[in-house]
């Protein structure tokens, strides 16, 4: 298996800049005194499309040959990477089809919906949903874009970190979340090739600690039965995800659902920044490991903003 | 009654430069194509204690001497301007005592109590209020900062719109919401002076719409029995504001209490920004004259994301 490099991180920004907004990394002097360290928050959550998932998509699309890009392209997702693709397609006015579980919240079909991507639906089982797409890449030759098991895909996460490193190069330490690695294996590539001392280290739930329990074993562990708020990290590693992290990242450490909830209103009482629970989890880490973290300038990858306005944990 | 120029205005930024956040600007390419036109969104809602109070209370605060700020500072007030005016004294290393009337929300208490302001309670009048802050100044001594009527807040509220204009010199269009006319009276200072050709429009919820009747009638008309969501755009516009107004503004605007709800749940939605009612002001009057404001480049003070987050209205 053929890692990617760093060289593919700074392709990738070339290639993503003039779509992507280079997203404002902001402080809190509220959450620095309550958590004793110095924060840097990349707000990722304000990125287009309202994550970091913009970036990944816009890479993968935007790299493949005219020949390739003309049948469209196409993934199964009920979540931010669904809409991050639907809109990069639309700019490169290609087709994407979105396979979604019919019980999709209609938060996120609308999203879907409204950057022009073709739905189709289909029983909310894995199963199924790979024998979906798998059908409507047969019949129309759509390229399919994996979430975050894909060399473009990391390659665009890790310019978030690119972005934060160039802005704050002497940070101690970035903490993102983890789900199926996309965020973290691009991260931890830009973070290492751009600091000789920062350290990387993920942030999980503890209701969904596949990631934690398979860097210590050292292979993958897949995620069964995850139960957590933060309802983008249930998925488990990708293999060349997991190949990165192995090598590159320097901890991972899980949180309670009570410390996701308490960092969430945090960012939102404290930084009047709206983000789903899962770009909380670093914040929770911190909280819940005060003197571990004590006096250090943190970098923390604010991934989403994504959720349902009417149904809020506070 | 001398009015200050925009040379108070550059002090200012002089003065308060590494106390603030020069906030980021922030667009919106969803809310663009719903409004037909190019937005820039000052983003004060991410200013340090939550508004762009903060800026004209530090002015205040920072320009005093050593001898008149010895005996500590003082307002009445419910709102942003109390938090603000805490902050910064605190960051001055004096004493701030604020009157509160005795049914303001906790969330604002804590919120003064949070930044070291010493509170004192009252009737919830305005006689009540004014009688009991002066009885503390009598015995104080302490220096009382209008939360509007007064030159140094005045200047001090008119960064944001010069950081703004720097940032973008070639807007068409600046708008912003008015209360008492601070904000206002201190953007459109900015604003003239930074550009021949930017016009400044204020937006004002219809239910408190004494800003609008006053400019158009030439003379200040009180705000009686207003009623509104925009709980920051209650008070009557003070004279020193309204003098500056009725040279430097371009046009005042009303707008419904739905379109201030619907404009909220946009910025809150697509760009991920808390905002408080009063600061969807702005916004709602793009909504509600799609034609009159097409195709322009627009500036919009986000004025700040104070609110109680388990009390929305959506």
């Amino acid at each position: 298996m053929k890692l990617p490099e760093f060289e593919a991180i700074i392709d990738a920004h070339q290639r993503i800049g003039k779509y992507i907004h280079n997203t404002p990394v902001l402080t809190s002097s509220a959450i620095n005194r309550i958590t004793g360290a110095e924060l840097f928050f990349k707000c990722e959550n304000l990125q287009k499309t309202g994550a970091f998932k913009f970036r990944g998509a816009c890479n993968a699309i935007f790299s493949l040959s005219p020949k390739l890009a003309s049948h469209g392209v196409g993934t199964h997702s009920s979540g931010n990477h669904a809409a991050a693709l639907a809109h990069a397609a639309s700019l490169r006015g290609i087709t994407a089809h979105i396979v979604m579980p019919s019980n999709s919240p209609e938060i996120k079909k609308k999203a879907v919906e409204g950057y022009g991507g073709i739905i189709t639906y289909c029983e909310p089982t894995l199963e199924a949903r790979e024998s979906t797409l798998q059908r409507i890449a047969d019949s129309t030759g759509i390229e399919i874009i994996h979430p975050y098991n894909n060399i473009k895909v990391i390659a665009g996460q890790g310019t978030a970190a690119k972005e934060l490193m160039e802005s704050y190069p002497d940070l101690d330490l970035v903490i993102c979340p983890v789900g199926g690695g996309g965020l973290l294996s691009g991260t931890a590539l830009s973070v290492k090739s751009l600091s000789q001392k920062c350290r990387v280290i993920a942030s999980e739930p503890a209701g969904a600690d596949d990631a934690y329990r398979s860097f210590r074993a050292g292979y993958i562990i897949p995620s069964l039965h995850p139960k957590t708020i933060a309802d983008g990290l249930l998925t488990s590693l990708g293999e060349i995800n997991f190949a990165i992290i192995i090598r590159n990242v320097d901890d991972i450490i899980t949180v309670t659902e009570e410390s996701i909830i308490q960092a969430m209103r945090l960012i939102w009482e404290r930084m009047k920044l709206i983000v789903e629970p899962s770009s909380a989890v670093p914040l929770a880490a911190i909280l819940e490991n005060k003197k571990l973290f004590s006096n250090q300038r943190i970098g923390i990858i604010l991934s989403g903003g994504n959720l349902d306005l009417t149904n809020l944990p506070f």
